[in-house]
């Protein structure tokens, strides 16, 4: 098996965490050979670290510019592709990586509005070219997803958002599906948590089949 | 008088932050309407601050990738710009700017050599076209700024780096002058603390007597 990056996007609540954990797990029972590695962004190195408190810690007296922020979350993205990413794909991992340049393109272009051609050139500046080889869009209503943040208790800036921005991200990541159809797979992640393990595993299964 | 970006830039020693000093007074006693405003890159802003310590706290450990570091600072770049340089100039001030968009050409492209075309898209986007209206080069030769650095007794991890990757970016601030002569202004920084400081004062008059 060659090296794959399987990146889990969607708006906040929308379960990434949990069915990355699941799919872990899957994957190691079904490809026991398999080396399997999960990753997130921002962040899973040191320097991704210490802007991931930059950035979480942003606050009204001193605010990041859209660019700056943009820029750091870049800055993060070359390091995680040049430390994390390359070097497992070299080695022929299964990568799952929590969020990738699709997040940034429905939170900072859908969501803030900022003009897609930066982001698209960042983007491309940051990973070298290196896209997903597949991505599972956890497809959910904001009014849901938001509900399941509130129950899991944690609450962080961009959570505190407001809720028209997370419709925008929303339909950003609509869009994104829309035109990108070979690359990414809609999953239906309003169902129960075991109801979604089980669409990712037949997408995985179909995936590793061809 | 209209705002004014003055850079100072040249290989460390040269005596950018001693002549900005002089500068400083200088002008304020010149033209005491005019306001002065003392900044530098990376860093006169409270992200500047934490990005600082990060890149000066690079360790073999936790290496940060070229590129990362050069995104980095066009983060930096585009914070101040924003929240310092902008303002400023919209206030009419007179800035003294210690370092700017050439330094990043100097360093990341002559020094280390990453793509030139990489860099000037990043300050393009970073500066959101900000250029300097006059760039003051302390043009001194890399074994005597060194001899300085060394007898002012500190040292960081850039100034350890090798005699040769100085004169790179040495040959690189010498092109960039050559390539725009109606920004860069040269001034021989070999000469005394009070002859530089002559030079540049003479510069600056012409200067806002046009
Ligand atoms: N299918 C599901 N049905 C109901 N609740 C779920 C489902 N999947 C996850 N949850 C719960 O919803 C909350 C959010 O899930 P999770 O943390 O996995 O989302 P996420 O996409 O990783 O969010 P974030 O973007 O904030 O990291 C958790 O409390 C989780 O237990
Ligand atoms: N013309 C000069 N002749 C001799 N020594 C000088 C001269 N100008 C500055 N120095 C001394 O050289 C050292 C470096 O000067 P300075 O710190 O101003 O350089 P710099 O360009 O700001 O360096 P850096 O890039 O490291 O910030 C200081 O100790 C300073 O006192
Ligand atoms: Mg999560
Ligand atoms: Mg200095």
């Amino acid at each position: 098996m060659t090296g794959k990056l399987i990146v889990f996007e969607g708006v906040e609540g929308c379960g990434k965490t949990t069915q990355i954990v699941r799919s872990h797990q899957w994957l190691q029972t079904t490809f026991p050979q398999a080396k399997v590695v999960v990753t997130r962004e921002p962040g899973d190195t040191h320097l991704g670290l210490e802007l991931r408190q930059i950035l979480l810690a942003k606050t009204t007296e001193h605010p990041i510019s859209e660019l700056a922020e943009l820029l750091l979350y870049a800055a993060d993205r070359a390091q995680h592709v040049a430390q994390v990413l390359k070097p497992n794909l070299a080695d022929n991992a299964i990568i799952l990586c929590d969020r990738y340049t699709d997040s940034t393109i429905a939170y900072q272009g859908y969501g803030r509005g900022l003009e897609r051609k930066i982001i698209d050139q960042l983007n491309l500046l940051a990973t070298g070219g290196l896209e997903s080889d597949l991505t599972l869009w956890l497809d959910v209503d904001v009014e849901i997803s938001l509900l399941r943040i509130k129950s899991r208790g944690a609450s962080d800036r961009i959570e505190q958002a407001n809720l028209a921005f997370h419709q925008r991200v929303q339909a950003g990541y609509t869009q994104l599906a829309a035109a990108n159809p070979q690359r990414i797979e809609r999953i239906d992640a309003s169902l129960s948590e075991v109801a979604v393990a089980a669409q990712i595993q037949n997408v995985l299964l179909k995936y590793f089949d061809n």
